[in-house]
């Protein structure tokens, strides 16, 4: 009997660190419309999809995209292999923390890092790279790993939408192999649930061995316009639900919620709590949320405000 | 009881449309191995993944790839509003049915035919027009809906792999939204698992709609040493079973069964019946199984020889 009651006590408050606001409710209603039988709003299994945004809506994207402080830990465990990075920027930079100068070298200077650091090896290795860094790097601020920084009422809501019928997939302007090591373990979201920007590689035969080696070239760019183009190419049907916090995540909301029926839930994820988190939208470097959340108002996007929405941010 | 048999008997033969030659002993003894919790083989569900080509693998590709005769039907349909392709080539061979010409123009002018038939409408648009022509065209030889001509010992195979904790996934040089429209219905393989070749869609907001637009530039090309790329940018795992029909197939077969342990399975489909289907294999412009087929003697893929390892072609 006590297990009976935990259990229905479970079922009745499937997302307990949210509090009983707005979003919430918008959550609860669009899951029941969309997965009772004989609702009008009624939508197959196979089509309940919904994608989510990685930086700034399940994990933590402040003070800089985890990604990046990754590529900066790796160029400092390379230097030793390459004195000349000391007087050649944007690598001197990096060398000498000096992050004004590392801005100052733009897009193009990013990229090269993102090479550097990202290509080169085979996708097994880089694999390797990724979950040892994961392992030990800890967040300056919160001084956890980076993989405890996940937001754990999104956690709640990828499970709830899955115990619903729901195929969860992650849509992300991030490196799909930075995110693949771990995704599964910290969000129940496979591999090939992942959708993300890559760089190209290059099968070969190496000594009687497949291998699959990662090269310094972009492959495809998995934000803004980039991810209804990588939707339909990976999944090949048009979600039902898209969660985001940024400007990254506008069309990707656009196209999800503005396509006639079925119901549709677009949610967007502002960050207002500087206590417990940050507070940021329309002037920061990492997650500008601008005109999505001026087109929020205007198409019917829930905006969740952390602050008041979320009971808790990460795990305790 | 009589249901209790039926089903101990279902069990007992998952797969009726073969003969109980080397190639179904060797599926039903990798299946076994790999899915018996126990087994010192024993892979866990997740990684139970199986990938198929499917031009030749899993319905018929001669006398061409059913594509190709979408996209010269699709030329005739469009000619009227080209009145200009009466006369420039590769056009005017097509409205001919001049062959020879045809496929004297090369990839070129096989390239010009698919952006012309392929690209300039979104992809709602396409999937509408693939659909259509599906449904009323038919196979020369045979006089039935090209989706008939699925090969049914590949079929119930892709069915007792799923009974089995499989994902199973197509993996063609084909066009991917050629195929997703149907892929579901006729294999039990949905969009987000089929893989294929593309071209470049861009994004945009049409009238206040989001679109979707098919340009006309390759995007990517999922054949031979594409195919591993294609795998592990979409799937993000290695595949332990692989089954295709030609040289297409050589590197993704290498990719999946040259990984060491756990047990793998590769397998080749031989044409090898001039009466039920066809015979070819060396010399073909559909198709040509030759390094491959030398491959698989090496590396001990299976190879299948329809002629005798078949009951039956396709569903009658
Ligand atoms: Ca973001
Ligand atoms: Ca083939």
């Amino acid at each position: 009997a006590l297990f009976l009651t935990a259990s229905a006590y479970a079922q009745s408050d499937p997302l307990p660190s949210w509090n009983d606001t707005g979003p919430k409710q918008a959550i609860v209603s669009f899951v029941e419309r969309v997965s009772k039988q004989g609702s009008t709003d009624f939508v197959l299994e196979p089509e309940r999809i919904a994608v989510f945004d990685n930086d700034g809506t399940l994990w933590v994207e402040h003070p800089m995209y985890t990604q990046l402080a990754f590529a900066l830990d790796r160029v400092k465990t390379l230097a030793p292999q390459h004195p000349e990075w000391k007087s050649v920027q944007p690598f001197k930079a990096v060398l000498d923390g000096d992050m004004k100068t590392l801005a100052a070298s733009g897009e193009k200077g990013l990229l090269e890092l993102i090479m550097v650091t990202h290509a080169g090896m085979t996708t097994e290795d880089f694999q390797k790279v990724v979950t040892d860094w994961l392992s030990t790097a800890r967040d300056p601020r919160f001084k956890r790993p980076y993989t405890e920084l996940v937001y754990q009422p999104m956690v709640e809501l990828l499970s709830y939408l899955r115990a619903n019928g729901f195929k969860t997939y992650i849509v992300s302007g991030g490196g799909v192999e930075f995110m693949r090591p771990w995704t599964e373990k910290v969000y129940g979201v496979p591999p090939e649930q992942v959708i993300g920007s890559s760089i190209k590689t290059e099968f070969k035969m190496q000594d009687d061995m497949p291998t699959l080696r990662r090269l310094p070239e972009v492959n495809f760019i998995d934000d803004k316009a980039g991810k209804p183009v990588g939707i339909n190419q990976e999944i090949g049907r048009r979600p039902i639900a898209a969660f985001g916090n940024s400007d990254g995540d506008l069309e990707m909301l656009q196209w999800t919620t503005m396509a006639g029926a079925p119901a549709r839930l677009g949610m967007l994820v502002h960050h207002t709590d500087a206590e417990r988190e940050y507070a940021y939208d329309r002037k920061t470097d990492f997650g500008r949320l601008d005109k999505a959340l001026d087109a929020a108002a205007i198409t019917g996007w829930t905006v969740v405000d952390m602050k008041n929405d979320w009971k808790q941010i990460f795990k305790n």
